[in-house]
């Protein structure tokens, strides 16, 4: 067997997230499967390092699969991309030891929020960006992220309905770029992520953006410990997985980087 | 008649161009002149600066249209705005002299030309960039673009079967920025354009920057005045017409300022 890891860009608008589901549903884990499977013959279920939900784009998605058909990394990544729709790539491909598992061996993992906050919503953002026309007050939103970086108990930015062993996570960045009446991003990274955690945030730092709490709200929050009290989940269409990192470096991580936008 | 002067941003990719045809065919300026109608019941056709092809982006379009409703501009703006399809916004719109025309009032016209150097493919990319994997000679092409600049006879640029007046065209800026292996754009600023001409320039930069033909063999493509020595016409989706230049300023230009890319 070898074991072969894959960094992926999809636009995750017509996909229904990562995981395969039952029905006819468009998952990014299927499609890929669909396409390693008329490579090799062999029907396996993806890795990924974590799902990614429906609408929810990436730039850096790490999954591994382990085939039996032995091809040259090159080879193989050339004749997924030759079959994988258009709104899937396979960015790099490499060998990697049998044991590496693209989940359990995440160190972190970034995310990229972008927003868009111009008075009209604009065609070209449209399926990357949230629209949001009415101005921002970017100063404490980045105050307010300020708040959350750190180790925290984060029970109040998780699903409701999650059942986790611990709700402790690492947000080692916190970051928003930009300006106010044009596009901000905010880049998250983190070891790991509760359920729409991300989301969850942005959702909250949204709320203090448009003066509906405030920055220094958010350590209250946090100690709260209560999904109710934060703010809405921002919707899907903002995210973007950007990048996952290991130990051990992908070979051709460095084709990674100019991409970052 | 109140005459309106409209900038507007439309992801090409599901328009057959700018201009009304005959048929079913969805065009800018027949989805502009239906949500017209659909606001002051006036049929009337809007006049662009200039066609864009099927395919083809914008992000500073203009265009006015004379209406015999009077309503704020800033009222019509919003009305179109929440009947116009999600691919086509007006970004700002303003009441102009009655004299005002927006082609025939055009001083200059900025495009932007935006390719994907990267190794493979990228979903993010697909409908705004042409893809080309080959690792680009990108100062090659600034060579062969700095020969274009200037006022010329661009019949061997214009689009085979054109009947112009003159060929003689004025570009004030060709310039390309960006790095091989990556993301590069191509800005072309002039006076006017012959039809394809943005096009079958990039067409001609990408063999120059493919090794498939010199950048010094460009004086020489110009004074051929022939269409069939130039390159091939670049693919539309990585066009996109960036802004129109007038004497008079369009009161909410400054709108289009942070929007640039």
């Amino acid at each position: 067997m070898t074991n072969y890891r894959l960094i992926l860009e999809y636009d995750g608008t017509d996909f229904e997230g990562w995981q395969s589901q039952s029905g006819d549903r468009r998952t990014v884990q299927g499609c890929l499967a669909d396409a390693v499977e008329r490579i090799t013959g062999e029907r396996v279920q993806p890795n990924g390092s974590g799902r990614t939900d429906s609408g929810v784009h990436a730039e850096g998605q790490v999954a591994n699969v382990k085939l039996a058909a032995s091809l040259a990394p090159a080879e193989l990544q050339r004749a997924l991309n030759a079959v994988l729709p258009l709104d899937l790539v396979v960015r790099a491909l490499d060998a990697v030891p049998e044991n590496f598992d693209a989940r359990r061996d995440a160190l972190s993992k970034r995310y990229r929020y972008r927003i868009w906050n111009g008075p009209w919503r604009s065609p070209h953002r449209a399926r990357t960006h949230l629209f949001v026309p009415r101005r921002l007050d970017f100063d404490a939103m980045q105050r307010a992220a300020q708040a959350l970086v750190g180790t925290h108990d984060f029970a109040s930015f998780q699903a409701s309905g999650s059942s986790v062993k611990t709700s402790v996570r690492t947000v080692t960045r916190l970051q928003g770029k930009g300006a106010p009446g044009g596009e901000i991003v905010f880049d998250v990274e983190g070891s790991g992520f509760l359920r729409h955690m991300v989301r969850n945030i942005v959702g909250t730092l949204l709320e203090v953006g448009q003066g509906q709490r405030t920055s220094g709200s958010v350590e209250a929050l946090l100690a709260a410990r209560d999904r109710r009290q934060a703010g809405i989940t921002a919707p899907p269409m903002g995210l973007c997985l950007m990048r996952v990192d290991y130990a051990v470096e992908a070979a051709a991580d460095t084709e990674t980087r100019p991409h970052s936008a």
